[in-house]
């Protein structure tokens, strides 16, 4: 299925409108955000799991699932976290001020604050950039896309379109990255929207499914952050509803590829990243098992490292793997390919051209994948290399 | 107590002796090692978690506890991991070859191996190389000490003399690193040697002890190796046996001392380190969150960039503690402090002197200290910075 992404329009379903300008916060850059719908709509949340969560975070998890939200605000350059009482009582100024503008109360307005941990939100600035919010919403997720953003070098959008039974619908996502990754200009944020008639308990339960095996499966050197979200908002303009199976899985398998899409785009867009690295994991003898490996491969300093260099080095992938506990029998019967090029079975490395798969690592995309012949689960997982740069960026980076 | 440690000579317990010759696995630098005791001894072993294990690693666990060991011979240069059935009959060719100059039995030696992955042992040149490594046995381990070395860049030995009821008996350490953040030239490695006179049980029960004190404590990028091993010899020399309570005490905290002495050389030894990270927690609600909290500040790539930029980012330290499920609550009642300066209490930042705090980071010894106010569980853990250079040395290194 072809996804429409980062062109020159990120189309948002049918009513809904979506805003981005600069109000003060940060001093050049977009800073202020704004998605609503035109009618109440469903909205479910998936949220960090960091004990430490943000204001926004605790306030939007008392909120979601619901089907009465009319709007998500969300600031860039302060995170509102660490914020204590004054934080909290910010984030419902910030709320209010949206709703009064929109003309609907303040628990139909969720936020997000992504950026600096510790600061006081400079919620005069915000409130004030309001009424200009409200007035430039148009029907794309371009200037929103912008406005989120914090360290990320691009805006990060993938919509589609996708025919069920009823009729077509649309699904776009909207997120900034780069994962775990930044736990200090703290946040991964996405936003999903779509004009398909939900439930609020259906939305919720696609949408943890969808995240799981999407955002819960990019690059992370470990670090959660305390401000990591992810909306599905769907308004029902359309009028077409799931009326079987068929179209639910349908719609489930269209918003598992927004997902990944964006996923994708924030592991590429990892600091200091210059390649996408997709590990595919066959056969193993447990799901867990396959989720650890694939996932430990992506977070290994050593293997980016060593794919940053080009370097096929497949002693530290067949080293990480026992570590995440894949059984020596299977590592014994394992098949491990990088860039389709085989690089190790029947238990030992085989006599593979070097300086053919180190041209090969020279793509922006790298793929790893294993056999292991052990079982019938799989998974999958992305990540991105570590370079210099990335050292650089958090070294000199200040509180 | 006074660790003496890597000064002109490290002194051996009584009746044990060591050697580090090159044999030609590698090119210059030495690459051989022998410790044995002139008497059968007492042996026990920790051995790496990874599924993937070397042989020696498999051959070792079959053997010890053991009240029978004359020696541990080692090679640098070559893990002997992931070589098949050929890498258990080159291990043992390799005990079998020291047995036989020693005029012991093959089972009555330990071996050891420690470089790269999937390259089978260089059989010849170390089994030719055995009779010069028993000829050149002295009392001291400074050459043993070099011979195990990968990509560390200085020795690691440790010393202390313990006075028990009933006389004076010593402790002698010596070590290879840097942990696990060496899976490829894989491995820490772990020797200490004893004259007390203890059981092959409590042996095991003291190493493991001690290593969860030590060496499982010190930084990680979570890279377990193929090849990790702590050995402890115990040969009676002194006749010394613990004979009370107190003399369990003492001598245990003499094992503690010489390993926690070693752990932190391997961690600040790491590859390009340039200060140690020691993390102590105090007044936590559980053992479990004490242990992940202090372990998982030492392994965030984002703190170990910051310090090593020399910045106080306390956020980074927040999100990492509430990500490793620190209670909201203790993070509320937490007191963070920084090479002594507090930067955290009462649920918000302090108004610290920056550039004091800067300053005092410019040390090779970062010291960070939690107080959770929650509990009675404490923790420490020590890592080290992240640097560019570390970046360098994977990105450049070629299996």
């Amino acid at each position: 299925m072809s996804i429409e992404s980062n062109m020159n329009i990120t189309k948002l379903p049918q009513g809904f409108k979506a805003a981005g300008i600069n109000c003060g916060v940060r001093r050049y850059r977009p800073d202020l955000a704004l998605v609503f719908s035109e009618t109440p709509c469903v909205a479910a949340g998936v949220f960090t799991l960091n004990e430490c969560k943000a204001a926004p975070v605790v306030y939007c998890q008392a909120l979601v699932p619901s089907d009465s939200i009319r709007a998500i605000v969300t600031n860039s350059g302060q995170a509102n976290a660490a914020t204590g009482p004054e934080g909290v009582e910010n984030n419902l100024r910030m709320a209010a001020g949206l709703a009064k503008e929109l003309g609907c109360s303040a628990n139909q307005v969720l936020t997000a604050s992504t950026g600096v941990i510790g600061q006081q939100l400079a919620i005069e600035k915000i409130v004030y950039g309001f009424p200009e919010l409200v007035r430039r919403a148009t029907n794309d997720a371009d200037l929103f896309s912008l406005a989120i953003l914090t360290t990320d070098l691009v805006p990060k959008t993938a919509s589609k379109e996708v025919a069920l039974s009823g009729g077509r619908i649309r699904i776009t996502g909207v997120c900034k990255g780069s994962g775990m990754i930044h736990p200090n200009m703290a946040t991964m944020l996405g936003y999903i929207f779509t004009d398909v008639v939900l439930t609020p308990e259906l939305a919720q339960k696609y949408l943890k499914r969808a995240v799981d095996l999407s955002f819960n499966r990019i690059s992370v050197d470990g670090d959660c952050s305390t401000n990591d979200t992810v909306f599905l908002m769907a308004n029902g303009s359309s009028s077409v509803a799931l009326k079987n199976t068929s179209d639910e899985e349908i719609f489930f398998q269209g918003l598992v590829d927004v997902s990944q899409a964006l996923a994708k785009k924030i592991a590429i867009d990892g600091e200091g990243a210059t390649k996408l690295i997709e590990v595919t994991l066959h056969g193993s003898p447990t799901q867990e098992i396959a989720d650890k490996a694939t996932r430990g491969i992506t977070v290994s300093p050593l293997i980016k490292t060593a794919i940053h260099g080009e370097d096929p080095n497949w002693g530290r992938i067949l080293a990480r793997l026992g570590a995440e506990g894949v059984p020596a029998a299977a590592i014994e019967k394992m098949v491990l390919r990088v860039q389709g090029q085989m690089l190790f079975e029947n238990g030992r490395p085989t006599t593979f051209d070097r300086a053919n798969v180190r041209e090969l690592l020279k793509s922006n995309v790298v793929k790893i994948e294993i056999e292991l012949n052990s079982g019938s689960f799989q998974s999958v997982a992305w990540g991105c290399d570590l370079s210099k740069k990335y050292v650089e960026i958090n070294t000199e980076y200040t509180t």
